[in-house]
């Protein structure tokens, strides 16, 4: 399988234009933003789309009220709108309740959440499961209000509805699955989480266009509550995945980052790392932990399926400090990075199509390769050319045993060469594909 | 299981000054020196004595006869007593047979032995298989004996009697074993082989008063003989044995070190390397080999018992010359390094006590750990605490194949903190001891 | 088994003196070269030599017509004979067809090979399986070359035949087989291939002459195509062989080289790796790859023998630019290398044939030496004798797991030191042989 060509600086470009459209929605776990969202991804792409009522109980978890958000804002006692949600929708806790009334000044201080650390940055908070309200401002402003009475607005539901998620799929040759998961809960941010819905959505329309080996299943959920609720209604089919990656953080200027999956032996964990390896570019592979995004459910001890995750900088280690601020904006995400964490998820999916075992038709001794024109002729001093090598390699570890990645891995040489080179040997009839 | 608790410093001191006691006793692999040690190890801890007679077979090896020592001196030319065994039990070698008659010098000096490198030092000689007699004395004081004739008594007796030991047993939950060894056959030596003694007896002092999942079992034997009649002895009951230490030198103030297992892939292996290793001390870990102390029988290849070894020196590797000489005494065996010792045996124990697997009974996905209050309410930007990190790790590798000690070591987070958080997950219903 | 003794100096100067005689004959993968090659093996040893007729079938591949050569040669327009046979065999491609005509200088030259980079050297060049013909000269001498015709002469035939192959087998206590594998296709090349030739030749000649526990086969063999009619010819006793070398490329100045077998961890790649690690030279231990000589064939996936290759520089590697061309000469080749390389292979026949597993009989406990004589009587502070050490390690690891090998490497003691201890064990009735 050739799998699709892409031309990167453009892919980069378009997902940063699909971001910029992206962005100003409030999404949050549940409500409209969500719904919004997935809209707009329709029109690139073939969703089917689930919404699962507030009450239903996934495992231990129990669907909550549907959240929406109108407006809000805080007016202090000289008339000036200090908050705006129209402003930025950082502004509220997700999942505040309604409100509206006139309080002090040291009433309202506990309900407002600013960065003391980062003073002109507004961060994210939520409080999905313990009704409460709160405002999320910038330190500098905060510091400035003056007492007397304020006022203060949201005007958001909280009642019965339902948490929406969308799955794109795409089958392939084979039933088993590899599953790409990113998640639309978080309102105006970009690289925690714009960034995994851009690449899903790109990857996902060159993907429905090719022939794969693999059926192709993008999970488009909100974090945590709709990674489990997915995995409690789909709990009879898991057993088809046998890749997955979480995709999130993708668009920084931090190197590449590959979190192992639980067992860190899986297949996945093998070719990432090939490929980070043969990147030329810094990367880090680190070993699974149970904190960070939705590999935590997908690879709880009762699932344990073999789900990695490719990032940039890992949210939340302190290297990339934005993380759930108002500056994990349109700016601090680059198309240029997009378009690099693009090209390696193609290249592990590339390798994950064409990694299959062959079994050499002519196991005992070589064949003569001179016969079948597949050797010089002129026995020389000359040094072995790759191709020539790649020949031996492929035939001398096609015992059943070996993939292409393991004989690529093994000799050193460049998996393409490896690919197209064991091609050529089936033409000769000298090798033969184990299903 | 919490353990007892000490005071460390307190213990070192105790430790010491029973080892004062101790000290001027005459001790062989026979006789009364060992009954006395015993009777006064009897003041700290109930023992069970056992009496094996002279010529009872023990695998290849016979008991043999029982020596005693009364009194023994050299008399030179001029009348001067210059050897008495009054002031150094050293000053004979062990088992030597009774003898009193004047002899040259030149007869005497074979019977003379000395460490010409250590001049002011008297060595430590035994001969317990081979009926000889002998002396041993300062090399500074050797090379001024002039000639003459000696007159030489030994007042020995070495006829039937018996080989004595003792132990001392702890039943716990379980009967699997814990197996503490120490030896009480070398005469007045602190290091080898006193410390020992000491710290086995305060170690059964507080385990005695404690309820402790696996049994205690603590031999005070003589070395090699000792060991090899009571493995013969209890050789139906070995099975029960899961983690063993053999105890010696644990007073010179050289760094820790462990000595694995002869497969080295015991449990007993992993907890002592996490307690070194986490001790924020220097410390060696080394492979089994077999010389050593009483270690070399419980791991012969018929056995091959999960015994590894704490000590602080190796005896006999050059890293302790006072090893086997009048230099091993009082004051080079130091109350804090006996302290320091005793802290990293009870930490062993701890751990291997607390070292149990549990099963996660919410497997699929994360429970909600919010509605427990297990988790914060708030989701914001900060940082996860130790705590909620080990509440992942614990959720997520307790599947029934990793103890907590695995999930320590795969955390990085201190087993105590694992330990402590897991207590409190049983609490709420999350995790199931398996048995 | 103590193995034959031999005046290492010596024998590399035997070595290379049969080199010198065997210099000059013209070898080819068929034909009289070989025979008389073999002739001269005969003169050492006896083989027994097979005839396999041209077109007989061996796996994918067919017996070639067989070549001979009497003489050739080119005579430049001036009417000097610029190339002639009789000064280097290497002069004519191998396997180049008969011809006699007159051509211009344009119409030779795509018949003329040459090393542009070492302008003073022939290279040597085979055409096996496509029927040509080609002159190969120093390129010196090529660039000299005048316009005009030439007259060109090669006086061979390539006709039916057969291919010829010799086996030195000698019975051993077992049917288990020790492989030993050169070949004696290269006309005048002494490293790439006389040193192989030579040092398989020695080998057998010692080896014959001893009683040994493996049976030995040494190949002298066409390389490939001889290789693979052995194999095809041998199938059902392929079985037999436990070890095998392939030998070549012996006698140049650089540091040994251990090829591994295809799996690595065979037993021949542990005694190999032993035997560099403790020789106190250079040397280098490099993974299987499946070019290279007739470890090609012998692990190709279908057989999977446990064939190493012990050699020097590595042919091919760019270590030794003198690989197939005429400075791969009689002084390129010193019999000081090739004394060097004759030690190794003897000490790797040699920990082989020792390389038993023994039960120790009396498994519990130690076994009382001392009443054995083992032991000195008199316990001391002495450190433990290698010897003393030697009876420890082989009774506490004789579990019938561990071989004499595997002792040496835990103990980091001397192979023949555990071995000369352990027959002294075996005396004492404290082991028994593992069969």
């Amino acid at each position: 399988m050739e799998l699709f060509l892409f031309e990167k600086e453009n892919v980069g470009k378009q997902m940063h234009k699909f971001m910029t459209e992206l962005f100003p929605i409030c999404r949050s776990i549940t409500g409209n933003g969500v719904r919004e969202t997935l809209k707009k991804i329709q029109t690139y792409l073939p969703l089917k789309i689930t919404e699962v009522p507030s009450g239903t109980k996934a495992f231990d978890w129990i669907i909550p009220k549907e959240w929406n958000i109108k407006s809000a804002y805080v007016i202090d006692p000289k008339g000036n709108k200090i908050i705006d949600f129209k402003n930025s929708n950082l502004h509220v806790v997700s999942y505040s309740i309604p409100i509206h009334k006139k309080i002090s000044l040291s009433e309202l201080k506990p309900h407002i959440h600013t960065l003391p650390d980062m003073p002109k940055s507004i961060p994210y908070l939520t409080s999905y499961y313990n009704e409460d309200w709160g405002f999320c401002m910038k330190h500098e402003d905060f510091i400035e209000l003056e007492e007397g009475e304020y006022e203060i607005m949201i005007d958001s539901s909280l009642e019965n509805g339902s948490l929406t998620y969308a799955e794109f799929f795409k089958k392939g040759e084979l039933d088993d699955e590899f599953l790409i998961s990113c998640y639309i809960c978080h309102p105006s941010m970009c690289n925690d989480n714009l960034s995994g819905v851009v690449l899903a959505t790109f990857l996902a329309t060159y993907l429905k266009d090719v022939n794969t080996r693999y059926s192709y299943r993008i999970l488009f959920i909100p974090e945590t509550i709709g990674a489990i609720t997915w995995l409690s209604k789909n709990e009879q089919e898991l057993y088809k995945i046998k890749h997955g990656l979480v995709a999130t953080c993708l668009g920084d200027s931090g190197s590449i980052t590959y979190k192992k999956t639980r067992e860190g032996d899986n297949e996945i964990d093998k070719i990432a790392k090939y490929v980070l390896e043969n990147s030329k570019q810094d990367y880090s592979i680190i070993d699974f932990f149970p904190n960070g995004s939705d590999e935590r459910q997908f690879c709880s001890p009762g699932f344990n399926l073999p789900c990695g995750s490719l990032v940039r900088s890992i949210p939340g280690s302190g290297k990339f400090p934005e993380y759930h601020t108002s500056e994990d904006n349109l700016d601090f995400v680059k198309a240029e990075n997009l378009a690099d964490t693009f090209s390696k998820y193609y290249e592990i999916i590339y390798i994950s199509e064409n990694n299959v075992k062959y079994f050499n038709l002519n196991p005992k001794c070589e064949p003569q390769l001179g016969k079948r024109g597949l050797y010089r002729n002129l026995g020389s001093q000359k040094h072995s050319e790759e191709k020539d090598l790649a020949i031996f390699w492929i035939l001398n570890q096609s015992d059943g045993k070996n993939s292409l990645l393991d004989i690529a891995i093994k000799s050193k040489l460049d998996f393409h060469l490896i690919k197209e080179v064991a091609d050529n040997l089936i033409k000769h009839n000298l090798l033969k594909h184990i299903k």
